[in-house]
């Protein structure tokens, strides 16, 4: 693994932050998992330690889950993406916000419906501020396949951001998700991803596939 | 191949649309590149025949390949793309129009910057009218490995069209060129594909690339 990190999942107790958290603890990171109820974080938490060979996911709220955390991650609906960070923003000041919002208009999910300006990462990264290190990626992974610990994820991550340094971080986080990421450029390139989310989906649907991620090729061997 | 097709590329005497037309003269189909220049598409058109196991390529002015064509493909700098599409429109009608422009923006055009309403190719289909059936596609390959016809390629290609029968031709087409193609949804989803151009240009930089391209993972056969 990388350097041992705290990292608090905002929305952790959803499908992909719960899938995070797994690979993460197992890669010996400390974890904790918050939700607006952190009666729901603990139950989550606790079904989440058992598919653990070793270690615990705390549950938490929102709130001590941003506090607690070197690195935090953004894994809620869009519809609430914006109000969940800023409820957070203290405790997110000088931090890594890792952001997987992708931005579905339901019920067309399946349709790329970017958000004026084009990117709801870049977005956020403006209502926060520049104290907060907005980076975005893990847009385009399929969920259910991270909690299974034994399934060997086939897809790389792209990662977008305006810091070389906080690039780096997450690129190590990743590959300890068992993961290649590359970084995709600066946090506008975020858009980029973000659309691919409504192209998967409609993948999955028209092609039967359980879980349709991209892989980067022409580089080094391949 | 699939069904042998009369193809214009207008714009074709450039690096993109040389090499597709190298491939589908290569897999039998009858290829025709245009340019505002004729002579200069004729120079080209001379160049690329020779690079033929058989057949030719012939080399006329953008509104003759317009014209004699079953399928257009657009392959010009989004700085013409309208115009160049608009000048053949008369000729366009009741064809497949294969876009392969992404709005690129100079000089950062590796930082995603896509127009006003998401989509370059949206906005000319809107151009255009609904006579001309306007399809995304080729946006994220590797244009100097195309006209190599040793070279496997080593990536897929996302096709964005509301046609069912126009996707299932041009995803023969892509088949035809050496590639897998993907209906990757509506011609509104040509918007991830153009921003991940953008994406592929920053990781050639970064990664030192060759022609960064993607395949879609997670399917049969993975």
């Amino acid at each position: 693994m990388s350097e041992k990190r705290t990292i608090g999942i905002l929305g952790g107790a959803g499908q992909e932050g719960s899938g995070l958290a797994v690979r993460w603890a197992a890669a010996g990171h400390d974890v904790l998992i918050g939700s607006r109820d952190r009666a729901r974080a603990e139950t989550a938490a606790a079904e989440l330690t058992a598919l653990l060979p070793g270690g615990t996911i705390r549950g938490v709220d929102n709130a001590e889950a941003a506090h607690a955390a070197e690195i935090v991650v953004l894994t809620v609906p869009y519809a609430v993406q914006q109000a969940t960070a800023l409820a957070a923003a203290e405790s997110l000041r000088g931090k890594i916000l890792i952001d997987v919002t992708a931005p579905l208009a339901p019920p067309k999910v399946g349709t790329v419906q970017l958000p004026a300006g084009g990117s709801a990462v870049v977005a956020l990264q403006q209502a926060l501020g520049p104290d907060v290190t907005v980076v975005a990626a893990f847009q385009n992974i399929s969920a259910h396949h991270l909690r299974d610990l034994d399934h060997v994820m086939d897809c790389d991550v792209l990662v977008s951001t305006d810091s070389a340094e906080a690039a780096e971080a997450v690129i190590a986080l990743v590959a300890d998700a068992g993961m290649k990421g590359w970084h995709a450029g600066p946090l506008a390139n975020s858009a980029a991803a973000e659309a691919l989310t409504s192209v998967m989906i409609t993948l999955n649907r028209k092609y039967k596939i359980s879980g349709a991620g991209i892989r980067i090729t022409g580089g080094a061997g391949h």
